[in-house]
């Protein structure tokens, strides 16, 4: 029997967008599992708990995405993290130049402390380039509507924070 | 009788610079009325308050171009005070590759949120490229010489903060 | 009474896409008349010659933009042409970083030649990011469906062309 | 029984570089089967023929690579050419930033064409950021030595054109 | 009897990293003495403090690139000090397009504030290009092996550190 | 005695510009002599024959840079030439993002060729940024004055040209 493919899909996801359900969803095509990996960053405090991202995550993904993915908090190094789930690639989305230089650094800086662990780019849908966690989170506290950006879930939460 | 065609120039001017009014003088040669929008950023503290920026920016703007230009400080949404203000078009200054990536996710945020508003880029005098607000505040910080860089009012604002 | 606004906007235009017509009804919000001015170009020869491409644009355009549009055919130095129709500005759209060096260098130099021409950048709908007359042109040479890309008018032409 | 995921890995290889080879690799790490698909290209004349591409691809490509690897030519539409083959995804390989904007031009039009293809970015070994093949060739022009840059077969046979 | 040709290296070297060693040893080929400038930035608290750095970049230098270094810790204008060195140049490394826009900036303003002084790119191993002070921070915080980044002296004080 | 730092600072150099003065004015800064190496391009063919830019620059380059500066057609590889000369450095000037990217790729594949041979950046006057050869091509083409862009001697020949 053949390995199941599996991959990883790191991120602070604080909270998910829209752009990123339409990474995952592209992921699933080419992966029998994706992990989404919640980055636990000690140095920045999101708006959201890791746990409440991980919460929002598995209320927005789609039902016959659920099936294959998982969502997981990890702390420490991503390699670690990746080598111990036995993936068998990073995926990661991109959106525009300023995206590329700073994935491709970390990238690089995998590869080398992890040289069998590849990082797949996958290009989010061009509905999708201007939408980052931060920008929403922007929006969102000044009133405005985020509907289009963000799954109902992530709606109703940032409606309660504010 | 036609309509006036009023444009909003957005930004923080923290403090104003010459290249932000070179940016203004060629924008008062496409609208009737541009207004500059002083953000009232509520997580960035910056160096002078909104209310001294705009008192920097009213003394700096010269004779002929006071007359077609509004100082305001504005809160929430960038494009409800611009539908608020019945604005035509987003000025913004292009100087380099770094500010166009960033001003082009704004930009189409803002499109989304209000499609009649567009963004228009003018870009600065290449003389004024490499002069940023904050580049000329670690200047002064050291007792540089600023005056190349902002106009006189400017100068005399950042001695006194010395 | 008030002069008119006039906005050239230059290119090969060899075809016209659906991008290039959402620069320019962009640019009639901005101006009362705008000019598309077509280069011939002596070293290039193209698909279409410049009296084609002329009637492909004209029969391309909306009825409502119509009556604020021209067509023409121009050779020699854009500002010089600009200086003859009294333009106010140049209109050059914007998709992405490599267009924009590009039309930087342009910029500069046609305003050390003519100081007072400036020039206005528009970014157009992100749908039509992906979209350039010489894409275009490969997809149709191998027989591909153009339909989404450019107007009905050039569909034809190019069908033609094959 | 589960089918193979294959993909296509495009390109004029006019000669196959040592860069190619490293995508080609991590490609089979992530898909059952690699076709690499010659573009045909009929506007552009290369130094060699798509027959002699493909010979070369085929003498330069490892043992255990051979199994999940073809090399083909083609012609017309590659998401035509991928649709027939059963092509789950696209391979692309990345090195820089200029690379980066056409080949998202590229995948974004592909995308429309054909919107269950997907475009998959890898990013070669950094030791291979600077290989081209028109660099190679140029190299080889002036006699310097190509080995640390393409596989042995693609030695001799710019020697033989030599 | 001609004078030193004298460069400074300035940085903030919170560590040094072997990009930066690599750096040093290729402007050391181009002048006969290179100042290594440790800004002492009083905004940004760094992990190591300026003496701390400036001892760790003296042990990590090689026995024959010392004789021609020195190592200094300095506070105000880097055009400042640079004139008070008497230094001909200002070397900087790149590595990316990120670096490179940020770095013109700067030289551009510095060579404003004095214009004898020029600014030297130099171009760092392609395989130190993903390696950076922050990023080998974050590295070692999650007890990652750094022992490819940094020079044996950091290995051990980013050890002690943890 | 110490030996001569002798620095390579090639091109085509088809016409000479303002901006490539201003760059050798800046190497003869760092480096005892300054050999300008116009590549005999075969495949591509200038306005002016290598013979006539040389000449060009022989008339363009101001009394003082003239002592320590030479200028050479050269054909074959940069780096073996460089070798033959003993020069220790390559000079290239870098103006833009675009210029970046390739420099990078070029210069790479050089020190492949030839490590103990630097590149070294130097940037050009911001006044220069928008110059290039080409473009002051096209603008002789058309009549257009460049007389601001170019040396006197290349204003009379490229008015010959006409």
């Amino acid at each position: 029997m053949k390995e199941k493919r599996l991959a990883i899909y790191p991120g602070s996801f604080d909270p998910v967008t829209n752009g990123h359900l339409d990474i995952l969803s592209r992921a699933l095509e080419l992966f029998d599992v994706v992990v989404i990996a919640i980055a636990e960053n000690v140095s920045k405090t999101g708006l959201f708990t890791p746990k409440e991202r991980a919460q929002l995550l598995r209320e927005s993904i789609a039902d016959d995405a659920e099936r294959n993915t998982e969502v997981e908090v990890f702390s420490g190094l991503l390699v670690d993290y990746a080598r111990r789930r036995g993936a068998r690639a990073i995926v990661r989305g991109l959106r525009a130049v300023a995206d590329f230089e700073y994935e491709f650094q970390l990238a690089l800086m995998n590869r080398q402390m992890e040289p069998t662990l590849d990082t797949v780019f996958l290009m989010t849908d061009q509905q999708h380039f201007y939408i980052s966690s931060s920008l929403v989170k922007e929006v969102a506290r000044f009133g405005g509507d985020i509907s289009p950006f963000v799954p109902p879930p992530v709606v109703r939460a940032l409606a309660d924070k504010a």
